[in-house]
């Protein structure tokens, strides 16, 4: 009996290989038709990632797999993965992709790893590209005199140095920069060029696999209208342009930025200075601890200069900073006087503040949450 | 010529779609045979997670993917997504999972989250459950007298009293309680019942589809032999069991439960204060600050006595938690005097500290945040 159970058991393991294979073929079959999509979107002068074209196709497989008793979440998961990948294809394939590939462009910092970056999009699309980085930058005239497109790539702390020096540019030339701070090197540009200019501020790191849905803030300088081309091409590699006014950007990055790196150093610095057993941490970690230990850790795997560079940026962000520590020695006050009524209100009073939001954050959170549980070993 | 472009394109358009309706059969296909499985597995008396089988799967589809010029972590990650809901259904779906299925069960506390996910969970294991809440306290000693296992699944501010009034059990009565704390309750277990005991505290909240892989600390009490059976059960619902002393655990959490939680609920009280733009925020969030402004988010969502209760359960946490603030302190005097040089050692000492942690940790965390950039609408 047990035996023939063992039998069928192994008969069933053996289907389900059969299953995956088939998988594996059908997953295949579906990134070449969208290599193939990619190649047509190009001539046809179409954009990358079509929200609307994505939202359809989810949404008749959703409700296939609820028929058939499936869960539409499972579906809606495994083709957005599978999506992702059709979307770093399709953007190293496509060439030709806009109608302005004739410009040329020059990137300053070209080596750096967003310079790199912007140097590869830019020429998978058919535009001619020049990088010009440190060793070359006494012959900056050469490069730099008919560029329709001159982008500023260097670290924050020398942005500004590098657009004073910056030669007498074409007046049609379009200068920009992808610093992580908005108002002074827009300002510089402004001052040093006459002709159009905008400032960028790309909210990724150089590690990503395509530009579909990655934000970039785009603070408007001068001459919008004759930019438009660069913008399309943004647009084209499926990037999610958010206008911002340069001095509000720079505010909402105090926040978004210089608080979160301080306060991350400090709490790796904590765990380092109380000689946290981490193999052991990790062993008892709950899927949403262990998130925020690797959210922590992952940030000292990269340079300093890289983080230093943004907290140091702005003398003015060091009131909010210290604020935000003023705010946890008040809750401590509550601790330490056991006020457990106070804390219930003050937190009660956030969780009003956050209003709806909260639920979401909970529900989006409980997916990555899932996710991270999947990929344990 | 452009007439006939777009025909092409929409038809390959339509081939994408007959394939993504063929990738919903398959994965309907799998769940079924998954099912199966999950039913020979129950009879068979074996876990439900199994890691060499994952293991071996996994890989033979990688080495698939691989030959056919596919990413194997494309294929990985979609297996692994299909198989959290295989999991989930099989941990539904098996029934007279261990041979000890005649044991009589009762939850203390079995109408609060936790304590009716394991009132499920043994139901569908085919034990005899017994639920008993405040409301019928009173009568406990008729719930009790004959349990073969009592867990006590009451808020932690609750446990020590409700362990306290326990009536007399069975001397070979497993008692258990499932508390984010661990010294006081177990030593108050041992106190009043003289058969086995054991201290748990799972490491996730009821919100969780499965138990495959999901963490649970297990402090021994007393007879861990004769509480063999209940450990048994853990495993076969595919827990990952780790064994660490009390008094350990509870300095443990201290970091990985009070710190968090005091830190993440300043952190929203600042940014209530602050009066953040929250919309504006998240427009212009990279990845990374989406998703921790999400993990701060989602607590407030959830019941503020939840974590009060953790925070305010054990007064010896407080010096921990000053010596947190004090370390932001110490960070934010370089940033006052501009101290970089000190700034980026400091830096680098904790970099050195997290070892190649913090590499393993950046790619782990890309994987979640590449992730979170799919799920983006």
């Amino acid at each position: 009996m047990d035996n023939s159970l063992e039998r069928q058991f192994q008969q069933v393991r053996d289907s389900i290989d059969q299953v995956d294979s088939q998988l594996v073929e059908l997953i295949a079959k579906r990134l070449e038709l969208t290599s193939t999509v990619g190649e047509l979107k190009a001539e046809l002068n179409l954009p990358l990632y079509v929200p609307e074209r994505e939202a359809e196709l989810i949404c008749k497989r959703r409700a296939q797999a609820f028929d058939a008793n499936l869960s539409p979440e499972l579906i809606e998961d495994v083709l957005r993965r599978i999506m992702r990948d059709s979307y770093a294809n399709q953007s190293q394939t496509r060439a030709e992709a806009t109608v302005s590939q004739h410009k040329s462009i020059v990137i300053v910092g070209g080596e750096g790893q967003l310079g790199q970056l912007f140097c590869r999009l830019f020429s998978s699309a058919g535009y001619s590209v020049q990088s010009i980085d440190k060793h070359d930058w006494g012959n900056k005239s050469g490069y730099l005199l008919n560029a329709d497109l001159v982008m500023v790539a260097v670290p924050i702390r020398k942005t500004v140095d590098v657009i004073r020096q910056l030669p007498k540019l074409k007046s049609d030339c379009l200068l920009v920069d992808i610093t992580s701070v908005k108002s002074e090197p827009l300002d510089t540009m402004l001052t040093v060029h006459s002709g159009p200019v905008i400032g960028l501020h790309p909210m990724f790191g150089p590690g990503i696999q395509h530009l579909a849905k990655q934000t970039v803030a785009l603070c408007e300088g001068r001459g919008l209208e004759q930019s438009q081309w660069f913008v399309d091409q943004l647009i084209n590699w499926g990037v999610n342009l958010t206008r911002v006014d340069a001095k509000e950007h720079d505010q909402l990055m105090a926040i978004i930025q210089v608080l979160r790196h301080f306060s991350t150093i400090a709490y790796g610095y904590h765990l380092q200075q109380e000689n946290t057993n981490l193999e052991k941490v990790l062993d008892l970690s709950s899927p949403i601890y262990r998130l925020e230990l690797i959210m922590v850790g992952r940030l000292f795997a990269q340079n300093a200069d890289l983080y230093s560079d943004i907290i140091f940026s702005d003398k003015s962000n060091i009131p909010m900073v210290k604020r935000f520590i003023e705010r946890l020695s008040e809750v401590m006050a509550l601790l330490e006087s056991q006020d457990k009524l106070a804390f219930t209100q003050l937190f009660d009073n956030v969780a009003e503040w956050f209003g709806e939001k909260s639920g979401q954050f909970l529900s989006e959170s409980n997916q990555l949450l899932a996710k991270a549980n999947d990929i344990k070993k």
